[in-house]
């Protein structure tokens, strides 16, 4: 065997063994079964380290072009296909490619159609989902501003657009944010494909593999699946009856350099849950000291039934830390996938460039029939509709659960957003519950799902939006006797228990 | 200074030093101007490493809280602002986020809009993109279709949807794809928001960062984002006259180890060139043989406008290699930002899951606007117009560069696609003769913004699609006419340069 090593190249060494030796195989200089010389050996006549051979050999084998049998050396086990430049090479084909290997390590993680899966059957009442009313969509309405708007301009439309946006549509958010108390330039925009993309856009700019970030606990599962995995770390921090443990936060901020914190502070998903003006005040404050940005996720802030409105971290930032975002998804049309983002401009030109690697832009006919419907005033209308419809649908939520649950669960009164939050006695389990009661035709999401640690199995998320008071009394009547029948079932199983009965005794 | 650590605490002790004097500062206990004991002194007196001190210093340092002097020691310099629990606490504002700081060394990336800025005005014929004619567009039968699904599934389409797609688009692809030559499962097709999306989406499933793609030289510009910087890195082929060159593509397979082939073989972008079948049967038996997995970018496929039409790649694979993508964003619409991908079930379910994490998915709007305009054959036949147009274009271009062109510049003669690739003599650049052509209202591409690595800055790209042969022929004069002049212009500064004569003596 004639090796020519080149040591000035940037090829490693072991590389370079490794690829003669394939093409040596491959032209037939080395035959299936011939031996190789040992590693010592090897090392010692091309004045190489040992574990140069050894590398190259172990590259080898793991292509399959040798193995080694133990005490007797190592072989040539196999020709490389057909397709390299050797004339004389032998025709094996490749075998399918593998990949289970390729793709092995990664994180597959799918909680949506996890979900839809259980949720199928249209003979079942969904509280499952924190979703618009399908019913309450103004569907004429909508077609006709999409009818109007491509009459007048459909081929800039269906053209290539700007990663930023649809520029109408921005000018749109640019008032409607103004409504909100949040005075926001043009440059400070930008349009995405709704919340889902905006947090995997931001993560993009501000989190680097292995840095942390703190969501609550629990949270929206889509951050979590932002924030997993290869892509970054998560720290969870409690939220309580005024939402994030403010406490708990400034000690972990105090000890750890989380590069963003994510919040959703009104009517909170999934438990309800809206921050009173003293705890907004006093995280801006936190975060301005530690120097983390926040993340204002506001999707459901429209959906208010009752109490006074609160003014956003984004209006009672000074410090322009706050990153907010918001989408058509809760108030409108989530299959339309429009959202959007207000930062600083630095921020939103950084985001702008990771957008157009993203996706190039979002849906232009999707952003112009959005930027349409609500330029004549029909989402103004349209929120207002379900505002009245949600909130009777809460009620009736209310009244069910206080009629037809056991005395020992416990839920809040949310004053807006989708669901209710309920927590059962601690022997029942959700998922098992969700199991019987999708045979009683009734669908809701079990706690754990929200979870990004020490998920709750007792708790569950009944969401209101997707049924009519009347179904949703008769769902939760259902449910109710379901939960009943179980905890009578745990409570003799604890009773007559010899492992409660030994506890007990001592 | 009285410290309370805890050596059994999962908080490491610097952390506890840094955290207990930020909060004597808090709450008062350590005043501005107090000086802080020397490391060595409170090292010993805590029975801790300096190096824990040291640590524990910078930190708090770095947050501008203390500071220290050369010779006399380490002093509180700031106090932090409200919002910690103490009552005591002094009130100080931070200053406004230092954002600057925090994405600093994200790399910017914004070629689109670039080269969108470049070419804004009305007056200017534009050769600078590669895009279809929206005069072509055809505008009444789109909008009748989008009328006509509104009305039947309104409530479906605005509702959320599936991270695969919407069932009757991947239906028609499938049909589609099995007309290419190419026999898909319904499970093999995930909808995107077009090619660019799906890179981004093969990426996160097949290359982690610092792992490297082999990616044509030049390429188009897009694939460049996806695959630089902190995402992985990429290794340049050359593109020859019969596409990638595979000799050397063969060379780096053996010597490295890439995740991904990424390649256009028909039309490719920017040169135009194809790939014959000889060389795409190669390509597939090298990547089975080295175990690479290609992306087949088909996107100009169906823009053939003379010569016989190739196999795809995927159509060609019998190994499950090739993950083949596809977009509506040349044969039809961009704006709509739908494009899909084909590939084997397993790398589909893991492109569904992370499409899922990304944006939940595409917009059923347009989704459905397509689905229902390809059903009733709109697109096949708005195919057939485009080619008649497009080649049109084409020949009026190449009619014109032979005309009007110096004979020291090279071109193609593309049998598809959209553009020419125009090689000028090396003492040119394209550039440069942009900034003098945009000045005779001729905007087109420089071959610079399509190179991975070492740009030939004599190169550019004319796309053909969006202007009448006759305006085409007018600014291929006028470019010619700058060329020539910049070329004899050169050619007198090079005979009369002291460097050149003395070169030419030497």
């Amino acid at each position: 065997m004639i090796f020519a090593l080149d040591r000035d190249s940037h090829i490693p060494l072991y590389a370079q063994i490794a690829t003669q030796v394939r093409e040596m195989i491959s032209r037939g200089a080395l035959k299936m079964g011939d031996r190789l010389p040992a590693n010592r050996e090897l090392a010692k006549s091309l004045g190489v380290n040992r574990s140069t051979v050894t590398t190259a050999y172990d590259e080898l084998m793991a292509d399959g072009l040798i193995s080694s049998r133990v005490g007797s050396g190592t072989y040539v086990s196999a020709v490389p296909a057909s397709g390299s430049r050797s004339a004389e090479r032998e025709l094996r084909r490749p075998s399918p490619m593998p990949w289970g290997a390729l793709l092995a390590d990664q994180k597959r993680d799918k909680w949506l159609s996890g979900m839809t899966e259980a949720i199928v059957r249209k003979d079942t009442v969904s509280l499952a989902y924190a979703l618009p009313a399908a019913e309450l969509f103004p569907v004429d309405d909508f077609r006709r501003s999409v009818d109007r708007v491509l009459r007048r301009e459909a081929r800039g439309l269906l053209q290539l657009g700007t990663s930023d946006g649809y520029a109408p549509l921005q000018q749109y958010l640019a008032s409607y944010m103004a409504h909100l108390g949040v005075a926001v330039e043009p440059g400070e925009i930008l349009i995405t494909n709704g919340c889902q993309q905006s947090l995997d856009l931001i993560r993009q700019i501000l989190v680097r593999p292995g840095e942390e970030v703190v969501l609550e606990n629990p949270t929206y599962p889509g951050a979590i699946s932002v924030f997993c995995g290869q892509q970054s770390k998560y720290i969870s921090v409690p939220v309580g009856d005024r939402g994030l443990d403010l406490d708990l936060l400034e000690d972990l901020l105090a000890q750890r350099r989380p590069k963003l914190i994510y919040v959703v502070p009104s009517f909170h998903n999934p438990t309800g849950i809206t921050m009173d003006l003293a705890s907004r005040q006093r995280l801006i404050e936190l975060a301005a000291m530690y120097r983390v940005p926040i993340i204002e996720d506001d999707i459901y802030g429209e959906l208010r039934y009752d109490g006074v409105s609160l003014p956003s971290l984004k209006s009672l930032d000074e410090y322009g830390l706050v990153i907010y975002i918001n989408s058509f998804s809760k108030i409108g049309f989530p299959g339309l996938r429009i959202g959007w983002i207000i930062a600083p401009r630095i921020v939103i030109d950084y985001l702008d460039a990771v957008k157009q690697r993203t996706d190039l832009h979002a849906s232009l006919l999707s952003q112009a029939a959005i930027s349409e419907f609500v330029r004549h005033g029909l989402l103004a209308k349209h929120i207002k509709r379900c505002r009245k419809a949600y909130s009777e649908r809460r009620d009736a939520m209310l009244a069910a659960l206080a009629r037809y649950f056991p005395d020992e669960a416990v839920w809040n009164r949310p004053e807006g957003g989708m669901a209710i939050w309920v927590r059962l006695p601690q022997s029942l389990n959700a998922s098992q519950v969700l199991i019987q009661s999708m045979e009683q035709r009734v669908a809701f999401s079990p706690g754990e799902y929200f979870y990004s640690c020490s998920p709750q199995p007792n708790t569950l998320r009944l969401a209101f939006t997707m049924a009519e008071p009347s179904s949703i009394e008769e769902a939760i009547k259902r449910l109710g006797a379901v939960i009943k029948a179980r905890l009578v079932s745990t409570k003799r199983r604890i009773e007559f228990s010899p492992k409660a009965a030994v506890k007990a005794l001592v």
